[in-house]
């Protein structure tokens, strides 16, 4: 009943050697072809002529009817998905920079040339949200979907907030454990955070819309203030996007920092570790958890996706279909903590209401309410060293 | 693309209207032509011709091509399954006792008609846990699944815990909330988590086992010297319904109350909802947590089915096409936690080791090791006033 696969995959890191560790114990009519690495002379652990530096010894075989795509490189992962895409063949990919930035246009090809793309492993390691809002919550008014979705920074905030750790020493630890990007603005930033709430948007609300519009800023100014303000409330703070529907007809998405309490499940996901929380009208509040990084999982996810595809598996994106009535905005109003330096920053945001003010000689914060948008205007200047924001539950 | 479905639904209560709610919201390319419904007199919210007393009208009316059975009676939703099923039409049913007894059969009614039969509904309410067991975990080596399967006997543990409620006003809150069956033994006693446990076992691990062949034992003999004992040690009291691969070609199930600890994912969750831990070799640990109970949670979960049905989607039950291997077995050494009134049933139980025994004058408990056989050897024993037994994790 199953289709073989004969697979060609690019990139034999920690997620591809995760892949082909799990593939070898398993009966799944399916056949690795070649690899094509970046470098020819890093010692492998499969026979040399497994590998090739030459993308075409992939691409320009007709054999190979599945791509799997495991590069770090955006751009050229972009580049090898589309021209997989057109001439035939199924893509499987975890690169979510590529995905979240032309997903769009990601969409448009599958439907034209009948390919399919799958890339659960995107998005939260392990975990299997893109088939779940696919599949299962297809019919679902999705009120949010949020969490945990970086391991490396969920990984750093764990340590400081449990372990005492300082930040500094929490990254590099996080780092030499390989849950961190080589860049680590792109995690503790919000930048990863953000791709993956892009693709989550897209199948929960069936909206396109590029990482560039979105606003997130990081865990990467937290103070020991911070810390100490949010033990003394019971609270910890986590880096938590958020895709929203507003007013029936509006989706916000964004990525901050959030005072986080008990009473949620995302208090209580630590370490590497993911956890979304999906509130749907019906089904009410559902939770999935599970390790967000790490080759093993990650593999897991990209099997899953290769077995599917087996069985002709696509997303069929149906929320797209119905929501030509939903649209991107920033305009919502968010509760916040804010610490900061300079009196006037506090001028320039333009609170909508502030309920508390506490200042002291090394330590000045407001409570108060902001839009989306006032915030995302002044980036730049949350961005500074001495300043840190955080969503207020 | 998708099949028009002409439902005719069995049960009118708590989830069917709470379907009823959701369906009517959305366009789905669906009807509802017929309800059959017990009780003629009652008072109904939609027209009277939607309803019948007749199983007849929905059961030989050939337009209806998809039967929802929302019924309590488990015998008689299995005859009407079987006939529904073998008459061309696909059924959604959320009776946990129906399927979990006559499983095997049904799914080889399933294969000789060519019909489908989904019940996400019948297990974990909201959790798509058959789902994704089915989709997402076809290929991966599960080492356990477990969890909180039962809504009314966690929302008395939750209040007795939290709230030192007595049991018997918990137990007549959960009743009057809804959350408990008719008959609260099911609930407290732990046969429904152990129907729930057995349907798990068929998509986890491809076996067939019969409910009867289960051991369970519940909550109801839970006494105030087990509470202290458990938060003495910053422990809860959870009952916990476990399927468990062990020795590589065997699958133990059981479900047993069990003291567990802040660093497990089950800890937090209390009242009504539901939580399943999946332990798998490559994904690791998973959690899924949702609304356990409740027309509006099982009602999404339903119709979760019943829009799958519409693009003729059907379970593979593919674990048991490769899982001649695994046999079922009680063979499996426990540690646990046991209250007991009289020094015999000690003797009688024949631990492998007890680590622990305490004396005074109202209380006697042993810690140990002891084989499930043993357990289930002496259900009545265990089953008298006085006695409670807790596996430790």
């Amino acid at each position: 009943m199953s289709n073989k696969l004969t697979i060609g995959m690019f990139g034999f890191g920690v997620v591809g050697q995760g892949l082909y560790d799990i593939i070898k114990t398993k009966n799944l009519n399916l056949e690795i072809k070649k690899f094509v690495i970046k470098n020819a002379d890093k010692k492998r652990t499969l026979p040399a002529d497994l590998f090739s530096t030459d993308a075409e010894t992939i691409l320009a075989d007709p054999e190979i009817n599945t791509v799997v795509e495991l590069i770090d490189d955006a751009e050229a992962a972009y580049k090898l998905t589309v021209r997989a895409l057109k001439s035939g063949k199924n893509v499987v990919s975890a690169n979510k920079k590529m995905i979240a930035s032309h997903l769009e246009e990601l969409v448009d090809i599958q439907h034209e040339y009948g390919t399919s793309l799958l890339y659960e492993g995107a998005v939260c390691g392990s975990i299997p949200i893109i088939r779940n809002l696919e599949e299962y919550y297809d019919n679902e008014l999705l009120h949010s979907v949020s969490g945990i979705f970086n391991g490396s920074s969920n990984y750093i905030l764990s340590k400081v907030f449990n372990e005492n750790q300082q930040y500094a020493d929490a990254l590099k630890k996080a780092q030499e454990l390989g849950f961190a990007e080589t860049d680590p603005t792109l995690d503790v930033g919000g930048y990863d955070p953000k791709f993956k709430v892009c693709i989550v948007a897209s199948h929960a609300y069936g909206i396109y819309v590029k990482p560039n519009d979105v606003f997130n800023i990081g865990i990467d100014k937290l103070g020991q203030q911070d810390i100490r303000f949010a033990k003394e409330k019971n609270l910890k703070i986590k880096l938590i996007p958020t895709a929203k529907e507003i007013d029936g007809n509006k989706v916000v998405l964004y990525v901050l920092p959030r005072l986080v309490g008990k009473e949620s499940m995302l208090y209580n996901v630590e370490n590497e570790n993911n956890g979304v929380l999906v509130k749907a009208a019906f089904a009410d509040e559902q939770f999935f958890y599970g390790k967000g990084a790490g080759g093993h999982p990650t593999g897991s996810a990209v099997l899953s996706d290769i077995a599917a595809l087996r069985y002709g598996y696509r997303y069929e994106y149906k929320k797209h279909l119905e929501s030509s009535a939903l649209n991107y905005s920033q305009d919502y109003l968010l509760k916040v903590y804010l610490r900061y330096t300079d009196d006037q920053l506090i001028e320039k945001l333009n609170f909508s209401e502030i309920t508390e003010r506490y200042y002291a000689a090394d330590f000045k914060y407001v409570i108060g309410s902001i839009n989306l948008q006032q915030i995302a205007a002044h980036k730049a200047d949350l961005d500074q060293e001495g300043n840190f924001i955080a969503e207020i539950a």
